[in-house]
């Protein structure tokens, strides 16, 4: 049970999935942890990495203490820095008016990337993996995760 | 064609690309997404991720719609929170004119990890890769591309 | 000497490691270049990936010039856009007072991923691997190193 391939490496492990979400814009904040966890675990992967990364320019991964107090706090700075009343550049391109959303998003990152060890994201124990919906309408999001890595422990 | 290896493994891949770009300073924003997707094929890469890389402290990589009404928006928010001509300690340090340039490559970031299916960066629509060049100046930059992952479609 | 295993694919290594750390809190930023370097010296990586992440959500990962005037500043910014000592929704969910490490934390995020060249991480000359802790009073922090890549030097 050395968990070795034939050739002395460790098996890798190699795996895309994806999330479905439905989410309602204006800083919507949604834990998808179980999810990402839940995936990493049915992977086999022992240790490597797990990406998180969600298409779109509107949408930011992050991570946080998922409580409400917290939304609430990240939804007040957010707006006081990037207001989406504001007459933004963007809204005069497309007559949009989600130029606010897209400031959040490139401020805030699409991509998030942990560490597994022993078949377990490395998170904190008040750190959830959380995609913020940025955008000014509900939408359905597509999240994707990378998983890679090895299904063998590390050796010692 | 089954793009496995004698002992079962898929073949992995592992490349790492360099791209050179001449930016103007002082938020400069460049679409790096056509380099990196032809990067991204000329690998061979089917799954797997893509890490975009910018050494230096005065500089950053995200994703944006690449529109000139988001680069206005972008450059106007960033010099609000951050602005060149603030007196900033660093200024006193070195006698340099560009703390408000490091303030944004640490806040943004110079790092980004995309993931790869089907051998194509899974980006939105309207989600391109960009470079933002803070730098109170032209530059000439280095920007690191890391391709990771397998040269074979994902089993079923 | 080719560094090649029996059926021809590169020879990977994938390690993950972790760090200790002593933090003061509110924004004390700590240079962890050189652990992280020897650390990825030590694996034999050759080209690959450094993923650097901090457990907990009052801490984050980025890169800066370490120098005393530009953690002056990067204090300054972070403080001016979420004060340490606002009235902050989180505070009264938990009866906590770091509503504000939270904030920094999810904004500038936990994770950095570094390609690694020949040896080395591909960072600037004046560009340094920082954590920052955001919390409001000393912690002990582990930091988790995930190395992946190849033994072996690029093909040409």
């Amino acid at each position: 049970m050395s968990g070795k391939t034939r050739d002395g490496s460790p098996p890798w492990c190699i795996q895309t999935r994806e999330l479905s979400l439905r989410t309602r814009g204006r800083d919507d904040v949604q834990d998808i942890t179980p999810e990402v966890q839940a995936l990493v675990r049915a992977s086999g992967l022992r240790q490597g990495l797990a990406t998180v990364f969600i298409p779109g320019s509107t949408a930011s991964v992050t991570t946080m203490e998922f409580e409400p107090g917290s939304q609430t706090d990240l939804r007040a700075v957010l707006e006081s820095l990037m207001p989406f009343g504001r007459d933004w550049a963007h809204h005069r391109t497309w007559g949009d008016d989600n130029g606010g959303s897209h400031l959040r998003s490139s401020l805030l990152g699409p991509s998030l990337t942990i560490p597994v060890m022993a078949g377990e994201l490395v998170l904190g124990t008040w750190q959830q993996v959380v995609v913020i919906d940025h955008d000014t309408r509900p939408r359905t999001r597509r999240v994707v995760l990378q998983i890679m890595g090895s299904r063998s422990e590390p050796e010692k």
